[in-house]
């Protein structure tokens, strides 16, 4: 089956310590697409301006996404600068310029209406909301966030979370939610808001579910050198739909394995700037560092 | 087989944001004995002075704790107080009085030299030494250390390397004694300086072992409340030790379950105060844990 994707599409200028790289594809919803494109077909819903490079609409049509719900209007696209530190866990906003994003309203085309798996990528709440009102007969709807959301839409996040079967979340940002430090605690107190599934990031350190078949501790696959985790979050939260859209069986059966292809894919993504590592990788090595991992964490 | 175990033996004050404990049982070595104590015969080397509790003396009794190594000297035994922030992640000394501790001579009984697993836990690695240095024929030697004395002591500490087999150390002090960021680039930079396995403990993200066989990601034990996690790495090392002294096969054959069995040990260290919840556990308790845990990582 498909998934309906729909979040930020931009261009990213990344600092690290070693190296700058400005007008790179990214973006929640570029990230998240390409991920899932390993293994389901994917319609992706955004807006770029006129200044967005040809190359990079190629590069979704090489993973065969489907950009009949992708606006292009005029004026700039989205632009996002930021620069990580050394140990390349923290990262700070250099700049937003929001460009067309400004006035985006997700409108759904006919044919994206009956996609059974949804996946609202990072992006204003109230836009994760108008694209949840225009689906028809949702299978599965998972939706991730960011801090900026918990600070300025809190209210409309809420009502969302009432809608959702899936949550995504980094540590910091479910601590923010819930003032509970302990990562369990969190996971409880956001069942109660309503998703069914809650999924907590946490980097290097993996993620953890909490579903209706308990806990299960998700690795992160082994890297010894970091390039960029820009978009690694939504790397991974892109491969886990993917893979679940794709799989036979219950949700409950085929989480677990999703959340694991995502963490591959993530792995991938912060080995190379922005999209290009991900967008060179082939799906026989995604299933091959997926078997590294279940060899790496048996006992 | 039994596991010779030399360390701190101390008295612990420690403070949380919800409660004061003054006085309690603590020390590496005490941590690391009775949590090695499920798994396999203990010989504890130490120091205490004559105002140490009987209660805790009767606490290492229960526990079939050799004692024949515990030093009873005229003075005070040393005195550790500490207090927690509300995360419970971070830690500040408040205060040590050496005590005892300041002029210990670790001199192993006839009855010890023979044994055949040692865990050096966190002492002065010129003690360490002089532990190693009395041994005849150890089998497998495994250290652990602090910042402390990768701070005053390198020296002593980086010769031991070239001694023991194992070395177990947190994720901040690996990149304090490497200078490298990532976690998987520390590991290689300490096989170099000599240990065959390196364990590197992230606390409630678990641990992650290098060793011939590769890399093993180990689980925490979900909590969703902690206590206490003072003496949780101790307790993890020295569950680990118990249980490779007590196991049958090739120590590459058993590494991993060692540290999920040592891993499930910290967990009940973390649900009370000291080595209080650590005492009342029962190796069924451990087992069932230890069961949960290849649930919770399966996919």
């Amino acid at each position: 089956m498909s998934v309906l994707i729909v979040g930020s599409t931009a261009l990213d200028s990344i600092k690290t310590p070693k190296v700058e790289n400005p007008c790179l594809l990214g973006g929640s919803a570029s990230h998240a697409a390409v991920a899932a494109s390993f293994f389901s077909p994917v319609k992706l819903v955004g807006v770029v301006g006129k200044d967005f490079p040809k190359k990079y609409l190629q590069l979704y049509h090489r993973h065969k996404i489907d950009l009949a719900g992708l606006q292009i209007l005029p004026g700039k696209t989205f632009h996002w600068s930021g620069e990580y530190e050394v140990n390349m866990n923290n990262r700070r906003t250099l700049l937003t310029e929001l460009g067309v994003f400004e006035t985006f309203t997700p409108t759904l085309p006919e044919s994206h209406r009956d996609a059974k798996f949804v996946l609202l990528a990072n992006i204003a709440p109230s836009l994760q909301h108008h694209v949840l009102d225009q689906m028809r007969h949702p299978k599965f709807v998972v939706a991730d966030t960011m801090d900026l959301w918990l600070n300025i839409a809190l209210p409309d996040l809420l009502k969302l979370l009432k809608r959702i079967d899936g949550f995504v979340l980094n540590d910091s940002e479910a601590h923010q939610l819930t003032k509970e430090d302990n990562v369990f605690g969190a996971m409880k107190k956001i069942h109660k808001l309503g998703p069914k599934y809650v999924v907590i990031k946490k980097g290097s350190h993996g993620s953890i579910l909490s579903g209706p078949r308990g806990y299960f501790i998700c690795p992160a696959y082994p890297l010894s050198r970091v390039v960029d985790p820009t978009g690694a979050g939504d790397s991974f939260v892109g491969g886990m739909m993917g893979w679940l859209a794709a799989a036979r069986g219950s949700i409950d059966d085929n989480f677990r394995r999703g959340m694991v292809h995502g963490s591959v894919v993530a792995s991938f993504c912060c080995e190379g700037f922005g999209l290009t590592q991900t967008a060179k990788t082939r799906r026989a090595q995604i299933d091959r560092r997926v078997k590294e991992l279940e060899k790496l964490t048996r006992f």
